[in-house]
């Protein structure tokens, strides 16, 4: 006999969601009075360009995507992140996530443990840092290759020796060598704008969702494209996973940070999402579009991690993953994440999968092969089925970019009309179909979010 | 922690598999000529017209298909069953199986219990069955009404009397009064006729099969008919399911046994599914297809159970269910194979799920809703995901049935060619397309096998 094949909603990473918004202005103003000194919060450069904003951080925390962490990290907990993969606490955790400042903005700050430090956004009170420890980084470049792995240390899943193409590591190298740790508060709840707004599903919200459309099992699909129609038919098709039916809810969670040149602008990715199922092609009734904040690491398994806690968190029972999951380049084997999810990686810390290991994940994987066009089949078929080895037609991101670029409409076999549309729609606006410096620079200076006064 | 996603092959029905056939034929011989008296195998009639062959039985029983039931079931088995559907051994099992005979034929062989009974198939020696018990049927015609419930006593499922238009009810009410109880053994190894021999993998050599390939999950489709595009979708999207990935393996079980005139010829369905994946559709290597002997009783939930048994013996992970599964006419609720599946029938003897009851099963259902062609979405669409009311067109099988009867070829999105081709194939040989009752009286006499000579 087996007990009960249906599988029910995750409980939270942690054992309980993290919730560290104000949304009383009145408790959040007096909270904001008891500060030590204030600090505007600035993007992480390289090179002159933002490649980080840690408010994204801080919302993704406070929120409860990232629970059960709750701020800047201390050394210690860094220092078992890079050696286990571990918080303290004992629970899986693939980053370290700190709070950084220049030598001489930590100068002019002026503060100490046991202080707390009032963070401004756009000019406007946003949250509270209470410091438990002030730590060094002694060495950033170091820092970004522990993080990430390399060739010799990591030889299940690391190919090739990250550098500076590698957004993540670079995000890592670029960060200020002071480290104030200690547990982040919000007290100006901000507003996203839109049309991030209707999009915006924090844990505690996508659970009350989920429950009022009456779904048991939700599979989440990890974005940062506009969808063309083999992205669609991978929602389908591994939504067809789930228990004793297929799964009641696909949700789409689209990962809001800085871009590269060359990606879809994060306002055509959610509406084009949201095309799917305003066009009918996935009925609106099981069909949810969220974002998270966060600037992509593109640590393909270690991101597919994240990945997981970010949408257990939120609820879901299963995350589908694909080839070169959160990838850039060809530093990770192509099938890292699926590693990962189906027998573990021993030299980062698990010797089994990370739904086995204690202290571990809930969410369940669906690892999914190709997908391709074949003719034949007449239809996105999928590897594992379609043999018809000379009629197939791979999907080649580069080669619909380009079509796109060119302006040619593209035919139904790769995008629905209903999400080319929402691309031309922000080509109009932006001038261009992919992101370039002016947008990114852009964005850093309006975020996603708008922030109510406050007057301290 | 969850320990291990992974789910591995399932044990038999009963813990352990069946197995009945001696393969020696000097043994058999042997075993032959200490029988007490000898029968030859006869069809059971309905108004003169086949309905059943118990020789199906023997061999499905002694091959270990309807694990762990051993032969032809004792009075005490029968009540269980139609109180409990639970076999005395308290694993569950859905119909009794008897071998029964006629008064004229019971005077005749003059057998008692502890008698032998050699049976011979075609005019050959074929099976012994040792007599356990012999008891009769009081009432045929009550006991088929027992056997598949009633509106009264069956409510969560039975929605109509059943009557003669439903074929189980008839198999049951047409049986001889006379039942010898006790276990099969085929003394006297049947060859499979072709095309049936390639797709004989009785469950021991379809789980060698499954290892051989690699094959940890497998997801079985059940069919009685050759499949058009709709129902390849199916198979291809409910393999999906599976565990961290899809499943491995998708097999199809044709039930090969008497027919209905309108059925497709048995041979036309096997090739049918075969060209699937000759045609690449469904990858050779990822594809099997099999058949078991058996008269469908068209018993909706009660079938899906011994489905499931069958299935579970075979060494598949996974059974997927549609609407009106193993169902004619509208006697039961057209989700009542997923009611079984999804919470049970208590007025069946399960308050909870088949595989949640002790005694249960263990393979997994995968309980599908509708698909039908939408010339929006391009594509099978499921209806959990098309959104398009206006456009979508439902698969009738009436209208497929006239397109083939009236020899209109039919378009791509209804028959492959490869499997259209199939049924022009039977068609030549049989004059129509579909089953007549020369068709199914013929079949009777040639039976799906060949029997070696065995003198006594």
């Amino acid at each position: 006999m087996i007990r009960g094949l249906k599988i029910s909603t995750p409980f939270p990473h942690g054992g309980k969601l993290v919730d560290r918004v104000v949304t009383n202005p009145v408790k959040g103003r007096k909270m904001a009075k008891h500060t030590d000194a204030v600090f505007d919060i600035k993007p992480t450069l390289y090179q002159g360009v933002p490649v980080r904003n840690v408010y994204r951080e801080i919302m993704s925390t406070c929120y409860g995507f990232f629970s059960p962490v709750e701020g800047s990290m201390t050394k210690a907990e860094v220092d078992r992140i890079l050696k286990e993969r571990r918080l303290l606490s004992n629970w899986v955790f693939p980053y370290p996530l700190v709070f950084d400042v220049s030598d001489e903005d930590y100068k002019k700050l002026g503060v100490r443990e046991g202080d707390s430090l009032l963070l401004r956004a756009k000019g406007k009170p946003f949250a509270i840092l209470d410091i438990d420890e002030v730590w060094r980084i002694d060495n950033t470049e170091e820092l970004a290759t522990k993080t990430f792995g390399t060739v010799e240390g990591n030889p299940e899943v690391v190919r090739e020796p990250f550098d500076e193409k590698m957004p993540g590591w670079v995000i890592y190298k670029s960060l200020n060598p002071v480290v104030l740790a200690g547990k982040y508060t919000i007290i100006n709840e901000p507003k996203l704008l839109p049309p991030f707004d209707r999009f915006w599903y924090p844990p505690k919200k996508s659970r009350e969702e989920y429950e009022k459309r009456g779904w048991r099992t939700v599979i989440n699909h990890q974005t940062r494209n506009v969808p063309h129609v083999g992205h669609e038919m991978l929602m389908k098709n591994a939504a067809y996973t789930g228990d004793i039916e297929p799964c009641h809810g696909i949700q789409v969670n689209a990962i809001i940070g800085v871009k590269r040149p060359g990606d879809y602008p994060d306002e055509a990715i959610i509406e084009g999402h949201e095309a799917v199922n305003l066009g009918g092609y996935i009925n609106p009734k099981r069909h949810l579009v969220t974002i998270t904040l966060w600037d992509m690491r593109y640590g393909n398994p270690l991101e597919s991690m994240l990945h997981g806690i970010i949408r257990q968190n939120m609820g879901c029972t299963h995350h589908m993953f694909g080839r070169d999951h959160a990838a850039v380049g060809k530093y990770y084997d192509m099938y890292a994440t699926q590693i990962l999810w189906g027998k573990g990686i021993p030299s980062f810390g698990f010797p089994a999968p990370i739904t086995d290991v204690p202290y571990g994940l809930q969410i369940r994987p669906q690892n999914m092969a190709e997908f391709w066009y074949c003719p034949k089949c007449g239809e996105i078929a999928y590897s594992a089925n379609c043999a018809h080895d000379k009629e197939k037609q791979k999907f080649s991101g580069s080669f619909i970019r380009g079509m796109v670029a060119e302006g040619v409409f593209p035919p139904g076999v790769i995008f629905r009309p209903e999400v080319y549309k929402v691309i031309l729609k922000w080509w109009k606006k932006f001038n261009y179909p992919f992101c370039n410096p002016k947008y990114v620079k852009e964005k850093e200076k309006i975020l996603e979010i708008d922030l109510p006064d406050m007057k301290i």
